[in-house]
This record gives C-alpha cells, structure tokens and sequence, in this order.
C-alpha cells in the first residue's frame, strides 16, 4: 500500500533561526506536526494501531504531546482527517477554476471526484467507520466530521456540475457509484478491480449527466 | 443495532434422544453452532472483538472448541460469512425463481440486491476488510472468500436481470451503486440516509435497466 505522506506540505516542525517564534506559533507547528504524523499513521497502521504514542514517535514529539493538544485520540485522529479534508478541498476547488471547458470535461470532472473518494484518507476513514459501528461514543464522536465531509463533497459536486445542481437523485447516484467502486480498493486491493470498473461506470455516469 | 440471530435457522445445539447420533453427526452440529455464533459475535462485537473463547461462550461450548474445529480465529469467522452466504443465497434464488413477471419487477429485482448488501453479514464483512487493510496474512486469506462472494452476487444479478446479462458495464454501476448506498449504513448509521438515497438510486437504476 502507498503511503500518503503530508509531511512535503507541512510547516517544518525544526524551529526557525529568527525571528523569535512566539508561544502560539510554536504551538501551531506541534498540532500541525501532529495532525500530518495521526493521518500517516491511521492509514499506515489503522485505526486500532494509531496510538497516540506512536504518533507522537512519528512527529518526533514526547509522548505527552498527542493528549496536551487533543483530549483523546478519537479527538486527535477526527481533527487529521478534518485537516486533511480542508487542505484537499481547497486544492480541489483550486483545480476546478483552472479546469478548462470542452471535449470529457463531464468525464475529467468525475475523475477528479473519484480521486478524491480513492484517496488515503477514505481507506483510512473505512477504518474508523469500522470500529465506530460497534462502538457508539466513537461514533458519536464523528458524527459532526462524516456531516461536514457529506457536506464538503456536495460543495464540490454542484462547482463541477453546476447544470445538474438541482438533480438531487443524479448526485447521489454518482456519488454512490464512486462510494462503491471505490471499496473495491478496500475489499479486493491489488486485482485491478477499482481502476476496470471505474473505466466502465464512468462511461455509463458520463451518459447520464450529458443527457439532455 | 439489530443483531441477526441465525439460531432459529441452525440445528438444536442440544442432542436428541434417540437414534443415538453419531460422531459425524455430533461434529457437524458443534461446527454449525460455532459458525452461527461466530457470526452473531462478528456483527455484534466486530472483528476485533470477535475472540474465539467468546464465540465458544456463546455457542454454550468448551472454550477449546472453536480451534479444534477451525485452525485460526481468521478461518472461523471466515467460514461463517462463507456458511451464511450459502444458505442466504439459495434463499434469494429460490425468491427469484418464485418472483413474478410484471409491474416493477426491475425495482424489486434491485430491492433483492440491495438487501443483500445490506445484511448484517455486509457489514460485518466491512469490519473484515477494513482490518485486512494492514494486516497482509489476513488480506491474503480473505481474497478466495471475496471472489467467492463476487462470484454468487454475478451469478444472482444474471438470475434477476436475464436480458441485461451481457452489458458488464451496467452490471458494474448497478452493484457499484448498491454497494455505495449500503455503506452509508456503517458511515451515517442511524441517519435514514440509506433508505433516503436507495430510493432516490434505485429510480435511476430502474430507468438504465428499462431502456431499451
């Protein structure tokens, strides 16, 4: 399995010669180094091996970090993959603006979608879902992170097709079919199964939202 | 969340009066009840959770029991999703054999591959595959038992849908589709999200499988 790693993106977690860095920029360098090692490790290892001591091992932090800055490591894990989500969205909509018009511009938008439903922190989000479906505080917990993620998607479905906006049972089949083709990768890794059947479905999806 | 209780299905655990059963008899009765509970524990309690000293308390048996009769804790709840998928499928054909021509069979044909993928034995499987993600020996001896399934849902789909048999592709979006919709199931559980979106889908779906 590749391993997504944020850490290009990410502020260096060695301080700066000068100038001086104040208490809460010093802060904000930890829970981002933090945020970047919780995600690496969730989809590295799962959710049951994300301890918040490994993470903290993986940011290069004490072991008392993870739970200065997050109260638990539910907490912890829910707030990598919101960072996560709003770095990718932003970069995402970025992507869109440029995106020019013409020939597969139907087809090219819903790659993008189902690369975004293939990437690292799905997988890693199955995981947590996983455990959170025998285990209701867990899922009480991120409740509010699945809304906003729901949420997130339909922001970037209605940019990429805007003509279909209105057609509420067109987005949610689409997304569904992305959903779906995309536990493959989960269910079947390494047999080729997500990039076929992508192949096919995205034609078939590509009929329905150039109709009419 | 409901738990399936297979037990009215299975042989009585207790041993009859007479003919006096024999050793094989005895045997298959202790493999039944081991399967059956291993599956009540894997929707239950997860995969994590599912040990084998809490599938033999469950099945009332001597906590040895479980390895003397499944080599692995893997291979136990493997064989249960296996056990339950047989006797759930020839359920299913022997409703298609049964189903009557006419008026919205396309929607109730869907509702019988929506059910199926919506049974607890889905998302037990997802807690499988979602640990299977990290853990390559458990990957490895999952993936006959993923075919296996992939195979009999191919093989009901051709039952339900006999002209739409050779269009690949709309077979690919219909069970990519199902499969997206009961995954809301583990992800907002408790939200009617999936009630909601299979019935918004299943009219797309009904129109791709009508055309023409």
């Amino acid at each position: 399995m590749q391993v997504y790693s944020l850490s290009a993106m990410a502020e260096p977690a060695t301080p700066t010669a000068q100038p001086r860095r104040t208490q809460v920029q010093r802060s904000a360098t930890t829970r981002a180094a933090l945020l970047d090692a919780a995600l690496e490790c969730l989809v590295e290892f799962g959710y049951a091996n994300t301890t918040t001591s490994r993470v903290a091992e993986r940011a290069g932090l004490s072991r008392g970090a993870p739970l200065h800055h997050f109260q638990t490591r539910t907490a912890l894990v829910a707030a990598a993959i919101e960072h996560y989500a709003d770095r990718r969205g932003e970069e995402l909509r970025g992507i869109v603006e440029r995106m020019p018009e013409g020939r597969d511009r139907t087809g090219r938008s819903l790659d993008l979608l189902f690369e975004l439903f293939c990437s690292p922190l799905f997988q890693g989000a199955v995981d947590l879902w996983a455990a959170a479906r025998t285990d209701p505080e867990l899922q009480a917990s991120l409740a509010p992170l699945e809304r906003r993620l729901a949420r997130d998607t339909v922001v970037l479905y209605r940019l990429l097709f805007p003509a279909q906006a209105d057609r509420q049972a067109l987005m949610d089949l689409v997304l569904n079919a992305i959903r779906g083709v995309s536990l493959l990768d989960v269910v079947m890794p390494g047999t080729g199964a997500t990039a076929k059947q992508w192949r096919t479905s995205r034609a078939l999806l590509v009929g329905l939202l150039d109709a009419e």
